[in-house]
């Protein structure tokens, strides 16, 4: 049996206990750092090279000392609500990091505020740095700008409250060390967002050094050996009673909580067929054998939704049942066939298990289900493929465009599909081994892709992954289309497929067919780049492709396959078509939430 | 002495208190109409003709109700900040009249934050209506996409609460339509934003008309007379005593609470000198002939300085004192020289007197203090001109360029300034008669300008103002670009003043003078409105102008000046060139707020 993953997790409790001493003690060494120094170094061992967000006078002093350090980058966003977006897409392709964002005071964190929401609500680790007034003035109140005028100083903090696991409003250098270490282990521990404010006068205070040498811990705490021994007792004697018949289904927050290689181990190692929910697709590696593509309850391919839920058993690894991962909650699985592993705790039918998080637990289960593999590998799994249909017209068409893109991905892409069109028309490809998708499926906010592609891309980049390519309609793109300056700024090169189909078309499908209210105004897509700042055409190049032969020639040209450049391709098609998915969702969407007596 | 205004007063009382009985009685009347048509009725009573924000899946049956109205349009904009933004400038222009913005639940609303924080910190009435799941989904919960994925459904509220003075979260229709009318009746009493929740279901449920008959109050509680009798006797025997040597200041809060007619009567029945401090520019007409420009602590003008602080008895009308609207606090009256009138109360020296509001006082004031003319006018008001300097090169300074385009303004112009180096250019230009200046001078959310201008030039076209002319940096035109899409879209014709600067500016005055952080990406702009939307060239057109000789050539052809197309000019400066205020304003912050030991 794995006993890695415990010696791990031992020695992150050992360390989480080291720093607690240490504030309990007030240990101090003799190096003495500024405070602003200490948030950098902490950034720096958690593997952050990129800070993205807008400079605010209450945020200027701190910026100095990033400016100064030489491995994190500062990203200087365009606006608020794109950096803590672009954090969130950092966060999610770095694993093992966080994203963090610095705002100023009112007027630059609440910009960024749907942002961080975004991040709690689908579980990704950001630290969100406000810039704010001096401690003086924290507590004299004065009528500064960015206040609301009424000497409410903490109304901010109130409402970051809401979308945040932690917060620590700095007001003493000698604290200030232990409180940013406490929120940097809630934010990864959590895998959601914390909240840090940073007074002006206190980035430049001394504070000592002495902490930095015991790392944060990355690891959750360690399972109780022998709870977690029942436990894989209990799993392997519920698969012997139903004869090994065993599905594995993988959903988010297996890549939340940075699972993915235990889960590669788990699936490996025994050989059950396994199935993605749509916030887990990528976790596995779509093309391999025993992979059977997505369950999304009764909006799945007929031939997955008969597998999954005809197996007698599934063995659910991080699990999230909102409504556009479930089908609107139609999973056909009784909770009698179902164990639930999840970051700290585990479901067992109807039992509960807390504290045993599946970080720990699955090496050790896939260690004790191998010797089943070979009765599993005999459960059959339908083949995830994609073929591109015969069309008899040249209209670029949701049924042709989805298994065409899925041929030009290549191994380790990074990409990124925008809420609508794209990110249900995405499931269904298979996307390629040590590739990574990228999407918000739960919180939904039109727009954070184009954030979301900048982090990802500069994540990519320091992982030397391959091409990130984004796809997004042109309604969505609106909300948030000055962050692609950046992305030139930055140097990132990402393929960014504009789907030109005029307007909200997911809205369209919802509600509204051919209401004004879905239309959007029509803009000059393919000289959006040259205006956001590549007048001279040498950074940049963009396309329109008005059917399939010029899409095909397109994406079979392998100067754009390199994608050395940043490239933008309008995508014309029809403003009523859409992904069968979608269509589906809607359907199920409609009945639910009918307006009475409308169109 | 005025009784028009007690009368006023005492009929919006009345009002008042009949929709408290006809709530309280569960009156009914026969006619029924929709939930949806109760607000739009309840908009259209207050003079509301557009509505922005975004269509999301919680708000969409409601936009059909709105689609279908043939007095409120649909003003769809590219994001929800912006369209708060926008919403913001429209309450601003158009007086007696609320601005409103429409998002989706969570990711809509949430994005509107800091639009919506800036209306409540700089007092403009602002509904937020936020469609929401229906009121079955509220009780069960269910994980739906723009949840937080943890069943809470009420942290937006919770967030809401921190920025808006009312809140009503719609769950029963038979109540409603006395929620809605309770908020909007607060909105308008403290010209503050308010909230209201609008679940699915609830928009198309039946509900009385019967309160419609009763107009919702514009007008604050009336005074007590025997209280505002004696408090007019205090000040004018104050008046006398200090022998009529008296200087009236006018602020933000005269604009705000709706008592612009009130102080002009005040200033030309007294003819006392009167000063504006910055957030109460253009309230009164700055070309009369008592009007000495600008107060603004110790950053005015020397002389202007001298003849405030040198007065026995300050009369100050709905003051706001923050930090840029002061001078950083460097007022130099004494509480015993001053006399405040507030929408809500009045303070004699260090006396207040609750519930004495001036809307009211006023009129019945200047009637009494109208004896005293002859003398006030030999008080000397310096002349408030601002001439354009000779200068001995072609860089178009700020120095030069401010009291050049004050030679362009005409009358009924509304004048937009965006926080930086336009706010603080524009203060020392005399304004044309009927003007209106908009600026956000103590929230300073960079980028606001861009939706407000949109807002703006709507309710400038509902009153039949002049042209809409916005000022603003490269670096806060990045923020919130997409806007200039929505006033094409619209056809509305702002001219707007793109200054390129390379950057932003004022930090550069406030830290970080040579900082790589507060450099911009340099966008091809004279490219832009061609690329949101005007690809034809029709619309709009496009200037850059490198120098003097060209921008004055600009601003002296007729075409230009008629506005009939939207227009776009990048003004060419100098990356480190500022007016001469934010000088002296950066001069002060600095002292306050400096980081130690950086540049």
């Amino acid at each position: 049996m794995s006993t890695q993953g415990s010696e791990n997790a031992l020695r992150a409790e050992v360390d989480r206990l080291k720093l607690e001493v240490q504030a309990l003690k007030k240990e101090e060494g003799s190096q003495q750092i500024l405070l602003g120094e200490y948030l950098l170094a902490r950034l720096e061992q958690l593997d952050v090279s990129s800070m993205f967000g807008v400079p605010g006078d209450f945020n200027l002093g701190f910026l100095d000392i990033v400016e100064e350090n030489p491995n994190i980058e500062w990203i200087g966003n365009c606006n608020e609500l794109n950096a803590a977006y672009a954090a969130d897409g950092y966060a999610r392709v770095k694993h093992n990091s966080l994203g963090v964002v610095l705002t100023t005071f009112g007027v630059g964190e609440l910009s960024a505020m749907n942002g961080i929401a975004g991040a709690f609500s689908e579980m990704v680790p950001v630290l969100h740095i406000v810039g704010v007034p001096s401690t003086q003035q924290q507590k004299s109140k004065p009528m500064l700008h960015h206040t609301l005028g009424d000497g409410r100083y903490d109304a901010y903090e109130r409402a970051a409250e809401q979308f945040t696991v932690a917060q620590a409003e700095l007001r003493d250098a000698k604290t200030a060390p232990a409180e940013i270490d406490r929120i940097l282990t809630e934010c990864i521990k959590n895998a959601r967002p914390v909240y840090l404010t940073l007074p002006t006068d206190l980035v430049y205070k001394k504070v000592s050094a002495e902490r930095l040498k015991t790392p944060i811990p990355r690891l959750p705490s360690p399972n109780d050996p022998d709870v977690e021994k029942a436990v894989i007792d209990e799993i392997v004697k519920l698969v012997d009673s139903v004869n090994n018949d065993v599905v594995i289904i993988i959903d988010a927050c297996a890549i939340r909580h940075d699972a993915r290689d235990e889960v590669n181990e788990l699936i490996t190692k025994t050989g059950y067929p396994v199935y993605s929910a749509p916030m887990g697709k990528s976790t596995v590696n779509e093309q391999y054998e025993r992979y059977g593509g997505i369950y999304v309850g009764s909006i799945s391919h007929p031939e997955i939704k008969e597998k999954v839920e005809s197996a007698k058993l599934i063995l659910s690894v991080g699990s999230l049942k909102t409504d556009f991962n479930t089908g609107n909650f139609t999973y056909s699985i009784p909770t009698a066939s179902t164990i639930e592993l999840h970051s700290s705790h585990t479901n067992i039918q109807y039992a509960t298990y807390p504290d045993i998080g599946m970080k720990e637990l699955i090496p050790k289960l896939a260690a004790r289900l191998q010797a089943n593999k070979a009765s599993a590998l005999a459960l059959e799994v339908p083949a995830f493929t994609f073929p591109v249909p015969m069309e008899d017209n040249e209209i670029i068409s949701h049924t042709w465009l989805w298994p065409r893109v899925g041929q030009f991905f290549k191994e380790k892409d990074v990409i990124v599909a925008e809420t609508g069109t794209s990110s249900f028309g995405i499931l269904d490809v298979p996307l390629p081994d040590k590739s990574t998708f990228v999407s918000q499926i739960l919180w939904g906010s039109i727009g954070w892709t184009v954030g979301s592609t900048l982090g990802a891309a500069l994540a990519a980049r320091d992982l030397n992954l391959g091409r990130t390519i984004l796809f997004i309609g042109d309604g969505s793109l609106q909300l948030t289309v000055q962050e692609l300056s950046t992305m030139m700024c930055r140097g990132v090169k990402p393929i960014i497929f504009v789907l030109n189909n005029k307007g909200y078309t997911i809205e369209r499908y919802l509600h509204g067919w051919e209401r004004k209210y879905n239309d959007i105004w029509n803009w000059n897509w393919t000289a959006l780049l040259s205006t956001l700042g590549d007048a001279e055409g040498k950074l940049t190049q963009s396309y329109t492709v008005n059917n399939k032969t010029e899409l095909d020639a397109l994406l079979n040209d392998p100067t754009f396959a390199a994608a050395d450049k940043m490239q933008l391709v309008e995508v014309m098609m029809e403003k009523h078509d859409a992904p069968r998915a979608l269509k589906a969702q809607a359907e199920l969407s409609g009945k639910t939430n009918r307006y009475v007596g409308t169109s």
